[in-house]
């Protein structure tokens, strides 16, 4: 019997996740919850690399993360949920690590100079920045795993993760198994006016949004804008609206929209209308969870200290071996 | 009452100690002892920096390097003598001074360039090499010590960990004292060539260094070459054997000598006799203290160990302050 193959994975806490974050990355997640043995963590030092000059909010997120995962159906019995800052073994092994990775891998990083440029008001030209893929490889290889979740923009970063372990294996001798990608399909849900979906541009629809602001800011969403009236037929493939159709909407419903649209026997309004219905049943048994969570606050936190723990135990496994690798054994 | 103000220091385990050493540190150290509280650290981690390549004997000279300091006569009883690496917090704190330094500052480190170039064949072109003075900023500021000793040429980075102490106080409120620098007087123990005493040259007398091959050391030692016999006049101005006089020969004997040989009253054999009677006259008390440690190797470890413990509590204490800086706070 082939062991249960183990994945890791971690998101930071900026913020509330949205749609954009459910169909892009945690769907993915819930599914790998019965295939492997998942470390999902809370990624606040790496918080701290974007957001050291305003770290306040840092530390409010990480249980909203938290709350934010269970909503979407991550369940802490099947697997690690635990917290970056909880196991003192990530900072150890990314120093050990920085000893050997050349700067030339990290400045020819193309997320490096991409970010740079995006977050630019940020001022990311620190030291911290440029090694944070650095620190994303301790995070990945404290655990050991087979794979990793990643999107097609992250390959860069996990191949970088790749070399490092090589670079130990080659000097120290073989510790690291060269984590594999596991590609994320391609996400595919937009914002609300058609672009990314992403806080920053305001065209979100949060995992926690009440459906009161669901309903005004799908209400208010342009459509087909060559639809100026109702006898119009409409084209869904250029529709923002209809993606989420498409995510939300059973497969008999989409496509009698489809059809109705493209005859011009639906109006938008009621379009929309149904749509708010696919969201709110969607969403209904994520606040179900939440509203639990939100009311036992103390739930997200022991929920990250007792994965921590789980979590460290693997860490200090990987990190007494890369001690006695290194041959810095104390006494 | 003021106080005792308080010094951090540290030496990278990565060879037996020289007289150079002793003189160019060691001695102002020992003086420190009855004027300050002084944290002296055994820094493995930066040794790693440079040695990463090879790091399995850097262990070894761990404990040698606290057989040579207390030979040399730091009392363990009247300072702090610890290991880098068993104190976590130094890890932790480089992390978080990481986000907050600009690479700018780490490039333009006169020491940064230089080194890569003389240590061009141990490829230091590592994340970790630029960040040493990151890392160094972090083992300093953990103790928050009013001062730090240092030699001429470690004065631009003691000026990069005041920075970083200004940059942290600037974004998260006033934490860090700026340490002052305090200067070293400049080390007047020349190597036996009259270059540099350097290990990587093999022209060095070792703190722990058998009286057998002092004497053949000394006996081989290049004079005044202008001195062609014994009734040549000499030079001590441009003898490589004298300095080691003004450091080790009583103030009255050292006359003597300096006169006899312009006057061409001593010959260089005879000099080098009384000589290596300064040496063996110097070295004997470190080399009784240090057989009893060799005899007793595990009370090199239960000194760091107990300091360890003592600076651990300190370095805590300032990481939790650090960690309500930035909100890190866990539950
Ligand atoms: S009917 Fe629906 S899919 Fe068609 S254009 Fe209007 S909103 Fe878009
Ligand atoms: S007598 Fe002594 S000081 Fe003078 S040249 Fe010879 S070794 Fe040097």
């Amino acid at each position: 019997m082939t062991p249960t193959p183990r994945i890791v994975s971690g998101m930071r806490p900026t913020g509330p996740l949205h749609l954009g974050h459910y169909f892009g990355v945690l769907k993915q997640w819930l599914e790998l919850q019965s295939t492997h043995h998942c470390y999902f963590f809370v990624a606040d030092w790496h918080a701290l690399t974007s957001e050291y000059h305003d770290p306040l909010r840092i530390r409010g997120f990480v249980p909203e993360l938290v709350m934010d995962w269970v909503a979407a159906g991550l369940d802490p019995a099947r697997c690690t949920i635990f917290q970056q800052s909880m196991v003192p073994e990530h900072v150890e092994l990314h120093l050990v690590l920085s000893m050997i990775t050349p700067t030339s891998w990290l400045e020819r990083n193309p997320t490096y100079k991409d970010q740079l440029q995006q977050l630019a008001e940020k001022d990311l030209t620190t030291y911290g920045f440029l090694g944070y893929p650095v620190l994303q490889a301790a995070d990945i290889l404290l655990y050991k795993p087979q794979a990793v979740p990643v999107g097609q923009d992250q390959l860069p970063h996990l191949e970088l993760t790749r070399e490092i372990a090589r670079r130990f294996n080659f000097l120290y001798g073989e510790t690291f198994p060269e984590p594999q990608a596991l590609l994320t399909p391609a996400a595919k849900c937009p914002g609300l006016d058609g672009r990314k979906m992403s806080k920053s541009y305001g065209n979100s629809i949060y995992l926690r949004e009440d459906f009161v602001d669901v309903r005004s800011k799908v209400m208010q969403m342009l459509t087909d804008a060559n639809r100026k009236r109702k006898t119009d037929p409409g084209d869904p493939n250029i529709c923002n609206l209809f993606p989420y159709h498409v995510l939300m909407t059973g497969a008999e419903d989409q496509a009698a929209i489809r059809d109705a649209c493209v005859k011009a026997e639906i109006g938008c309004v009621d379009c929309k209308k149904k749509l708010i219905e696919s969201m709110e049943a969607f969403l209904t048994p994520l606040h179900e969870r939440r509203r639990h969570l939100v009311e036992h606050p103390e739930e997200a936190w022991d929920i990250l200290e007792r994965g921590s723990a789980v979590a460290r135990e693997e860490a200090q496994r990987t990190q007494d071996e890369v001690r006695r690798h290194i041959n810095f054994l104390g006494r």
